[in-house]
């Protein structure tokens, strides 16, 4: 939201384009990047690492919104789209393809900032729910695996449930590695070593 | 989607209350009910079970953004709402209390469709994320707590971890209950019972 923020801005269309620039600067906006070319765009994107990009399409066809849609997938960064026409299809593909703020029929200067505030507060959002959903997902995992150390270690040791949990823990801290990780060994060796 | 999802229009402007209706009617929508006040509206939206909320504030202040947000959270529906100004701050807000589309000066006939359109797409996509979230905190929790209650019975009984299990099991499937269930009451229980 500061006006430090990099901004790429991706048209080729030059008056749109300058409609978009304009409405960032009145903001306060000057790190701009103007690409009027939609070839290697991952690629350029990885170089520019810009902190949101606005995309304007106008009258795009489906390969055209496949390959940003593509392109938003990869990049997993705030994206505001543009485009002048849309069915409820593209609108809900561009949901899935993790598009933060897509706008039918709206370009206008003064709603450029606005809209970017936007994208980049719901790309927040989204990124903070994908993130505890990650955490909660390994830690579950993590769980399974070691549960399942614990039952090997118990089987072909003869040794107790605690005993195997603090084997496991011993062996991690010894190895400087987390208990999943050895857990996770300790059950892929296991399909080696034991028939 | 469909033409025959249920619309409530929230707006106390008669003319842009008509804009937005015209629009919605244009893409072929006619289940639309148009409310000219806030008053009680949780409650409104309680009795009338909209499939979709479109709220028009124009110039809203803080007090009257607040309102609509915290509905926004009570209701848990899918939620477009056209302001004709706001700040970063307003725009954050927005997007923390779930209000799926949130335009800034952006009222026009033609593009009701598409905003709601929007914001059906993005508040099923949050709320797939969100359930896939409960599902594994809740599969975490299960995990836990039948780990616990194991333990209560390994040391009370004297008996190994297997033994815990199918006990566990065993009882859950003689009350119809679930083992998550089971082991909970357990574990509470062991906190009256033993000390």
């Amino acid at each position: 939201m500061t006006p430090s923020l990099s901004i790429l801005v991706i048209d080729d269309n030059r008056i749109r384009a300058s409609i978009i620039e304009q409405g960032l600067r009145d903001a306060g906006h000057d790190k701009v990047i103007v690409l009027d070319q939609m070839d290697g765009l991952v690629r350029r994107i990885t170089e520019i690492e810009p902190d949101v990009i606005v995309i304007d399409l106008e009258n795009p066809n489906r390969d055209q919104l496949e390959h940003i849609f593509q392109v938003s997938r990869a990049v997993r960064r705030p994206i505001a789209m543009f485009v002048d026409k849309a069915d409820a299809g593209s609108i809900e593909a561009a949901v899935d393809a993790g598009v933060s703020a897509y706008v039918v029929d709206g370009l206008k200067r003064e709603r450029v900032k606005p809209i970017m505030d936007m994208a980049i507060s719901r790309f927040r959002a989204f990124a903070r729910l994908n993130q505890e959903l990650e955490d909660a997902r390994s830690e579950l995992a993590e769980r399974k695996v070691v549960d399942r150390a614990k039952g090997i270690l118990m089987k072909s040791k003869g040794i107790s449930e605690d005993e195997a949990y603090r084997l496991l823990r011993r062996t991690a801290m010894n190895q400087s590695r987390k208990i999943g990780e050895v857990a996770q060994s300790l059950v892929i060796a296991s399909g080696l070593l034991m028939d």
